[in-house]
């Protein structure tokens, strides 16, 4: 039970690793246990991913299974990959028996199909073994997907004394335990009970009479996604996961769902940046290209089509040059529009917050666009007319472009993540470079018909 | 304890609000009862938020207290201040007496100052009413701002029995316990023990022989970022805080740190997207013009200084109008690769995974902006010459620029957030238009000074 540690302040710091790298070249092993034993198994993970393989695997080696598998299970992707592929089948099922059933299956999960099923065959327990087959079933995105085996459950015909004996026996299994939760015969989840009502409970009663039979769950096929914002909404800790018959299969913990949320905003983050996959500072730069460079091209396939359009009134532009000056202008301001938009409805979305009704939505964001684009247009009527001497239909061309574009930017930013989350496609690839790249083409192509409206070529 | 609801599958339908509004207009208080009873106060919140004020304030006045308090904690914050604002000191503080110390605090703190301490004076349990002046004494984004004073805590001298016996009185007003935490004779934390162990242990074990030394804690003025960083790494779901003395000041629920995730989250995707203050879809045009223009203000400035920059080489441009067309092109492209090198740069910065060597980063970064705009231009080169008829240098000078301004996008978009986070900034003010609004100005520049070059006018 000491596998929490005070080293709040943990610092990875160059001596540190240059520490570990000479105990492991002088082969010191007493002083490297002495000195790793200090630290949470969080903080060694950190101390592996700045080895190299060698030395991590010297140290895996070194520490027994029960502190390697936590280990494993906070190392970085790349390196924990690495890590088990130096690793036997064998091996790996020794470090997954100490891992409680979730976290063994995501470890197992990371294997060729081949090798998952060698490694299941070494793990000893057969329920720990058959309970790991049941849960890499499920897809890693559902309830099921996230749920440990480990629980307490007691029976609804239980006394308090009988239950707290028996509950002795089974939390000893289970790292944290949250709640009891109360089954019938049919083990259908019934209700629930906190250690704390137990404790205060008295040891005759039953727990028929004392059990709270209103209890949150999800189901083994709910999203993973939507068991994050339950457990948000309602402030759980822990969630049981039952089948369609409501029987009591496993529970999800806060902290499995505190990563699915990190991982969730992240990738929201990088998609609204334009990064395609999950990626870190540190990784390749043949990983960080291929990451990157599929928005750089549709950008660059809209600025393609940008000039295009320009090369379609490349006549009107020889005649009237100082329209010519104002294109970034445009451009820029419809594609910052376009991103502020498409964020806000993003996370209206990801909260419930938005309902269903999009014309009075775009009718909003028309409003929107029309106050902001006015505000902006005076400026740079006044700009444009006093500093660059455009002429009078030159600058009424600026000015009603800009409202316009605002206002279409504003419209194609609400309208597309509504429209595509209502195709079933994550509304968080919309933002970024793709309404970026739409919004450009477009603004330009409204910027010169306005002028050819106004100014007639 | 009915506060938990099975409603996982809750549905805010317009049926309902219908149904409610009409009860509220028929002033049907049972069946108004009977409905809302069924619902946890999370969802009666999300009612409560479609409502107009009288309706809410109906609905508040209905329920008890209890009830009420929780309801005002989940509700969207502009309807809890108008809420707020309808009820007196003496109903305000009867809301409070029944919350924990850290939610109370938390709406004691939206109000004025005056009203502050009318409220608290109004407050008729003596404990909590000072409990509360402490916590407010934090600022918010600190570990004592996000903690609160309930907590179960043991001395070290105890015995298991003794123990159990005290833990019943405290553990009552404590809604949930994560951890007993135990002090020494100085209210000094010198560990902590679960309820679990407890309930293992033999009834006449001395707590001293039974508690686990090593115990995370946070310091009061640790920043509340620094708190979900530890919990989240550590997988706690609870934390205690402590003075510089190591004296026992009170706790951090896991529930509290997802909210705080949950907003740093959203906080850092808005300012991706140059939106400068919290803000949803639904609030007023104001607002939302509030927090959208200052970032397209800057944008304009950025378009006008490119007008600028154009303006400058208008005579070049006339000659070569070629060079015009693929404007649009340079700056979207700059843009783009700006706020990928940026979103990058600041996960990292957040996941604190970024070390201090800037240099070997710029270099790499260097890299990566080379192969980026090496592929870019091979595609570009094509184009501009087979669809666009640009001649040899204007190819040229098109497919250099190219390069040259994705490597000084991705230099800028790294740079920047770095620096920033030296000088104590969040650098997630630098992503979004703050970096393509510069990249645009950069960008346009490097274009017309390499043609000049290449192209010599």
């Amino acid at each position: 039970m000491l596998e929490e540690n005070e080293n709040i302040q943990f610092q990875l710091t160059d001596e540190l690793i240059e520490q570990v790298e000479l105990l492991i070249e002088n082969q010191n092993d007493k002083e490297l246990h002495q000195l790793l034993d200090e630290f949470h198994h969080a903080d060694i993970a950190e101390i592996l991913d700045e080895l190299n393989l060698e030395e991590a695997m010297y140290i895996i080696k070194l520490l027994d299974s029960e502190t390697t598998a936590e280990i494993l299970m906070e190392l970085d992707e790349d390196n924990r990959e690495k890590v088990l592929r130096n690793l036997s089948s064998k091996e790996i099922a020794e470090e997954v028996e100490e891992l409680d059933t979730d976290d063994a299956a995501d470890i197992i999960a990371e294997l060729s199909e081949e090798r998952q099923q060698e490694v299941i065959s070494h793990i000893e327990d057969e329920e720990h073994k058959e309970e790991i087959r049941e849960l890499l079933a499920y897809d890693e995105d559902t309830a099921g997907g996230l749920m440990a085996k480990e629980l307490v459950k007691v029976y609804d015909t239980w006394t308090v004394a009988g239950c707290l004996r028996r509950i002795r026996g089974q939390a000893e299994e289970v790292t944290r335990v949250h709640s009891v939760y109360v089954v019938n015969k049919q083990e259908k989840l019934v209700g629930r009970l906190s250690l704390k009502d137990l404790i205060v409970a008295k040891n005759e009663q039953k727990i028929a009479d004392i059990y709270i039979s209103s209890v949150d769950y999800v189901n083994e096929h709910d999203e993973a996604e939507d068991v994050a914002r339950v457990m948000q909404k309602y402030d759980l800790e822990a969630i049981p996961v039952v089948d369609d018959n409501h029987k009591l299969l496993g529970r999800i913990t806060i902290d499995d769902i505190v990563d699915v949320m990190k991982e969730e905003a992240e990738k929201d983050y990088q998609l609204a940046a334009g990064i395609t996959s999950d990626v870190e500072a540190d990784d390749s730069i043949w990983e960080l290209t291929k990451a990157r460079l599929p928005w750089l091209l549709i950008g660059m396939f809209g600025g393609l089509g940008a000039a295009s359009i320009i090369n379609g009134f490349s006549d009107a532009m020889l005649r009237y040059p100082a329209l010519m000056l104002f294109v970034p202008l445009i451009q820029a301001t419809a594609g910052n529009v376009g991103v502020q938009s498409s964020a806000i409805v993003v996370q209206g979305l990801a909260n419930n917050s938005i309902d269903g009704k999009i014309l009075s939505r775009l009718f909003k964001e028309f409003l929107l666009g029309l106050v902001n684009g006015v505000a902006i247009a005076a400026i740079v009527l006044l700009i444009s007319h006093f500093v660059f001497g455009t002429t009078y239909k030159e600058s009424l061309t600026i000015c009603i472009a800009l409202i316009a574009v605002i206002i279409m930017a504003a419209l194609i930013g609400t309208f597309i993540p509504i429209f595509l989350d209502k195709k079933g496609i994550d509304p968080a690839v919309a933002t970024g470079p793709f309404i970026t790249t739409s919004n450009d083409v477009f603004g330009i192509l409204i910027y010169f018909l306005i002028a050819k409206l106004i100014i007639g070529f």
